[in-house]
């Protein structure tokens, strides 16, 4: 774990919870070159996760994401209900559900077995860094590593300090994260609901208000981001946007907007009403849409396929190697 | 002009300002097989409409969007600076810049000299229809066409109503976007500063916020976009995501993070820097990154390769021939 040289196949790697983002977690851990030790702490998690892992390593071979063969890496792979197996473990990621009292719980029998300069983080999009690292014995090893879905075939990950985090365990995930592929942020404070969740419930709680009035529909909103913010957003993200079409004029659209966006508290009715029906989303066929089963396996399979190609067509425009220097400029003055 | 049939090929139009929009806007209705007269206000622009229209139509030709040879185009295109040409258009869009005087003077001059039944639309992003609409002789005719950038090849507009407008043509201008390669919403209430823009405003609000505390940087925004939303919001738009990444975590998430979300009504200091320096992106080099006039030019490029590329992925997953049906309900269901 020095600073000279990082190298993923000395690492090895836990991770506790084997859901779908576990999963999908695990997998990029292992197409990385990490010895993982995965644990699941649910008896139903632990009988489903070799199938899953294997499901999504095929989508790996296919999108041609593999540099050796599919058994290389299950064998580097240990799946346990027993904590124990972590002992060795450099770094534990922890990816259950967003319950303070389960993660209690999980973080309480992983320090039982790590070495105390393990790294511990969580993959929460939810509780604050600052919160949960005062559950764990020496708080400053722990911080948020949080994955966008699959975890195998994204660039992006939020690197997330707490208040007590020690910074050069940070930089060194930071570092490490560069290893999986991702082109990660690192907040050296914490924020609250993390920075996508901010930035994105900034929108929902606006597209929301715009319902309730009347003057948009869901399938407007989606067309809007679809189709138009889509055109630019994997390029550009958003300030250089605003640069490409013309930042003076933007002040004049702030004045008149600002005022009249929602400043609501309020969880959107709508909402309320699906989680009282119980509805969760493609998972139970029932959410903002609803599914038959072959959809909603439909929108998995065809998400997976997207997902590679938008992946692949990001890589001709990479932000280290920038068509121009003002990217690598950029990136350079922001650490 | 009847329900049954349109023709663009019959179908004349006007377009009243030859900027770097109006460019891409006549373009776009040379493509889709309209006869075109140009308007330009402007003599620079008039100058410069010719080159700047045929460098927009030889993209297209490398990226395969023409059915004829680029002289085909020109000849069904006349650029002048004399309204009178504009008498027989059955639609005229003004895309002048964002000041209601100017708007009120180009409106005043189509109005001269069209039929009483030719609709006239602006692309304006700023202004409510509602407000345009009464500076205009038979308001009803007047609605709001915001295309996106490259006109030619995006698939998003934003098609208001103002409070007035016969929604007859509205419907009608709804129905011509389809020929223009158009997936656009109609908005039948105005909505201030438009639906993209709300939206993406909110997100603006939130990060200058951010950046203001401390929190994240500019560069930590264009990652969050660029390599995590931008991950799915083509194929998915918002809603479809929130079922996909499951709906009922959302609410916890709403009720967290709303109140911590900014309020403010105020300009960011920092764009408020930029204007008063005179900054306006990568039009005079100058913005929230500073440019030389090769990487504004090579972003000119890499913008129009990169869309191409988009567009063309994008039309791999289709909201009419959705790989589920759900999405086609849901297109029927919002109308």
């Amino acid at each position: 774990m020095t600073e000279e040289q990082i190298v993923p196949a000395d690492i090895e790697v836990g991770v506790v919870g084997i859901g779908l983002m576990g999963s999908s977690i695990i997998v990029s851990l292992l197409v990385s070159g990490h010895q993982v030790k995965a644990i699941a702490p649910i008896p139903e998690d632990f009988e489903q996760a070799e199938a899953r892992i294997a499901g999504l390593l095929d989508i790996c071979a296919q999108a041609d994401l593999l540099k050796y063969d599919i058994a290389y890496y299950t064998s580097r792979l240990e799946i346990s209900m027993d904590y124990s197996t972590l002992a060795n473990c450099h770094l534990v990621l922890e990816c259950v559900i967003e319950d303070i009292d389960i993660k209690t719980t999980v973080y309480h029998a992983i320090t039982d077995v790590v070495g105390h300069d393990a790294i511990i983080a969580s993959n929460t999009s939810a509780i604050p860094i600052s919160t949960l690292q005062q559950l764990v014995a020496i708080p400053g090893r722990f911080l948020g590593v949080h994955y966008a879905e699959p975890a195998f075939a994204t660039r992006f990950m939020e690197i997330t300090c707490g208040a007590d985090t020690d910074e050069a365990k940070a930089n060194w995930v930071f570092r490490l994260a560069h290893h999986w592929g991702k082109e990660p942020t690192l907040l050296r404070k914490d924020i609250k609901g993390f920075i996508t969740n901010r930035l994105m419930y900034a929108v929902y709680r606006e597209i929301f208000h715009l319902m309730d009035e009347g003057r948009a529909s869901m399938d407007d909103a989606d067309k809007v981001f679809r189709y138009d913010v889509g055109s630019w957003i994997t390029l550009m993200g958003i300030f250089r946007r605003m640069d490409f079409t013309g930042v003076g004029d933007q002040i004049e659209i702030f004045k008149k907007t600002f005022p009249g966006l929602s400043n609501t508290d309020e969880v959107p009715e709508v909402m309320q009403k699906i989680v009282e029906e119980n509805g969760r989303g493609i998972q139970n066929l029932q959410g903002l849409y609803a599914y038959s089963p072959e959809e909603a396996k439909k929108w998995e399979e065809t998400f997976s396929q997207f997902n590679t190609e938008i992946f692949n067509l990001a890589a001709q425009y990479p932000y280290g190697e920038a068509p121009v220097n003002a990217c690598a400029v950029n990136k350079v003055s922001s650490r």
